[in-house]
């Protein structure tokens, strides 16, 4: 690729071009500083007025905010200036210059609205504290890729346009797939098992899922990513070895690889890799827990879900992320295989965070009987399923896994206020672009 | 994660139990043995029907080809067993019976069609050879993703759900959403250059693809993996060092981390890194290049699309990956930027291998009174598009970008006969699951 000189290696003694956004244009009378901007951080570049080119002063400080300039001149040391150097312009020109009106301040000195913010996201993402937030979630992607392969899996793909949905015909997008009815998927689920009980054992996917929930809520979304798990062979405790795996994986490289970020978003001394296994509470320990506190106006009794202020409650006593093992099978759907001893107890489990869930899994009904019987328990029709279940007739190991939602680990991990704030174009009931 | 011993890891002189399917029984007479295999490879079991307890035998050689069964024994070294180690049970439990009647055999010896196979691909996916592809399709994600962070990229999400498709309504699959009319995404095209115009200015994208082409050819998908680069400051000649890098990298890491996998493949000896720059053919130079081959009926004259035939007898005369640049600025998107100098040329460019098109890419207009010309000349109204156009006046960095085929990609390194066999779960006019 070409060369570039990016702002922040621009070093003093040279001649360099550097190119950019206009952040900011301090004008001190007889001297002047144009403020340039780009990925790596920023520049001051200097103008003389009395000593300079008339026309080059004219150009560099009658540019508007956020115009793309590149600037060619002598670097220099000056330890007033923000990074310690400036250059001195022998050349501007202005690239691409923006509209003086900007519907959105990129320097950060005016709030906007969250709507506004994801209208304009381009500028949005010119300021440092969102750019923080994409950068640290690129790298929990990798983190967490890189765990599960230590882990022995498999990255796979799976598709995104099926013809049923996971848990039946609720909360689907339906799609007109050459004339015939299909949905978006809601979750990998049942193509995930599928490769599970093949030679490939252990697979993950980091991909998208669709979700038609009417929810408009700070923690939902209707296309977030998924990052999934299964592995052949395993229980729901391995299972649980393996979200805490990825989930301390994804702490650990943010302490490691983003300490710029962290400081742009004023996390640097709050951010904490959590040092303990995760406390792995049964349901029914979950519930008295909870009932204990007094935080609930009614006590909680064996077969209930958990009301959201529950969950809240129990989070604030434990302090951490902690696991619920042990769900009633009841509230379980029907892939997931009940204990062998206890046939009202699943191997179900959720990590959660103590501002909210993160992860659902537990070891699959790997049984074809026990599965069909699971599908017309939960109301639905085993034969729109025979792509799925007749591979249960060949041969399907015991399996377990889980699904994390990924804007939900960002979200928690930096403490972000709304889940839209970790994807770069959310979706939602009211929003369908950018 | 709990401990479990492989079968490729069972040394002699201990005792292991062992995990997986029954490969195959071979009954000699008095001597039988059952060939255990898993994720690692294969095991033999190893039964003497006089000195056995009887229901053990029963147990292991009754048990039907592909059922999971769990042998603990002794390990002991056999050199005429396949991998120089057999085991000697001492309990055989049956995990998970198999249906005697398989609709495919995984160990190959019976050929199946291919809509057979992803019919079946759990059973499919037991093979040796099938493993291998996916195998290295998760490598070649990996290096790919590896070399663009060398690129100094961030891993970026858009959106699967849009409101409008990239190059207006055709081929777009019409999703109901929240009772609005929707699309499933054709291309990350109009997102990534956004996040490409604010600090973050290098992404890529590894994520589905959505067409609703006609085609139902042995290298057409419905839905496939596109992999994108955009890039701020970056011109199509960068964009081609990159494809040139990415694409490099995948063939490196597979020399360098799946040698098991090239000869399950049989493709041990024929395998090579490209170890030359990819050539840079110009439109022009291409034509005549075809032209001079003497393959085609009729004279291609500058304007031409190129004919499969054309592409055919310019890739033989090649002989290896080459970029077509320098296009006709009419047979190119809107997005493409043309040359400054000549308005009739575009900077767009697509890379061939031989067999066929694998990326198309160029340099973007970036001029937010060019590209709102380039929407209407293509016959689109930009109206509809302004959620994108918009971010163009607020300081659009020039930019360049391409979207490579992750299945074509696949698919041509491992010489494959039809793209479905790249994808896990393909997606066709005739194919919705599983």
């Amino acid at each position: 690729m070409q060369d570039r000189i990016y702002t922040a290696d621009a070093e003093p003694g040279d001649d360099a071009t550097v190119a950019g956004w206009v952040h900011e244009i301090r004008d001190l009378g007889g001297i002047a500083f144009l403020i340039l901007r780009d990925n790596s951080g920023k520049i001051q570049v200097k103008f003389e007025k009395d000593d300079m080119d008339e026309e080059l002063v004219e150009t560099g400080l009658g540019v508007s905010r956020e115009s793309v300039v590149k600037v060619t001149g002598a670097v220099e040391e000056e330890p007033r200036a923000p990074t310690g150097v400036e250059i001195t312009p022998e050349e501007v020109e202005v690239v691409a210059p923006a509209d003086p009106e900007l519907p959105l301040d990129p320097s950060g000195k005016v709030d906007a609205e969250l709507s506004t913010r994801l209208d304009n996201r381009t500028l949005d993402l010119r300021k440092e504290e969102v750019q923080a937030v994409f950068e640290i979630r690129a790298e929990i992607l990798r983190a967490v890729r890189e765990q599960f392969r230590a882990f022995d899996c498999t990255e796979i793909n799976t598709p995104k346009i099926v013809a049923t949905g996971t848990e039946g015909g609720t909360e689907l997008f339906p799609i007109t797939y050459f004339g015939e009815e299909a949905f978006m998927n809601q979750s990998p689920q049942l193509f995930k098992q599928l490769i599970a009980g093949s030679n490939v054992e252990r697979v993950f996917e980091i991909g998208p899922i669709f979700r038609a929930e009417e929810h408009n809520t700070p923690r939902h979304l209707n296309e977030a990513t998924s990052i999934d798990f299964e592995g052949a062979f395993c229980d729901q405790n391995d299972a649980m070895d393996v979200v805490e795996g990825v989930v301390t994986a994804a702490y650990e490289a943010i302490q490691e690889n983003c300490s710029d970020e962290l400081e742009a978003l004023g996390l640097e001394d709050e951010f904490e890799v959590p040092d303990e296994a995760f406390p792995r509470l049964s349901y029914e320990e979950a519930i008295e827990r909870i009932n204990a506190t007094g935080e609930l106006d009614e006590q909680l009794v064996w077969g209930d879900d958990l009301p959201t202020e529950g969950e809240k409650a129990l989070g604030d006593d434990v302090g951490g992320h902690y696991f619920i093992t042990d769900w009633p099978s009841e509230i379980k759907p029907f892939y997931i295989k009940d204990h062998d001893d206890d046939e009202q107890l699943s191997t179900g489990f959720d990590l959660m965070h103590p501002r909210m869930e993160l992860v659902s899994g537990g070891q699959r009904e790997h049984r074809y009987e026990k599965l069909i019987e699971g599908f017309e328990q939960q109301g639905l029709d085993p034969d729109q399923f025979e792509y799925y279940t007749k591979m249960f007739k060949y041969g399907m190991p015991p399996h377990a896994g889980f699904g994390l939602g990924g804007e939900r680990l960002v979200m928690t991990i930096l403490g972000l206020d709304n889940i839209r704030e970790a994807v770069l174009f959310p979706r939602d009931r009211q929003r369908l672009s950018p």
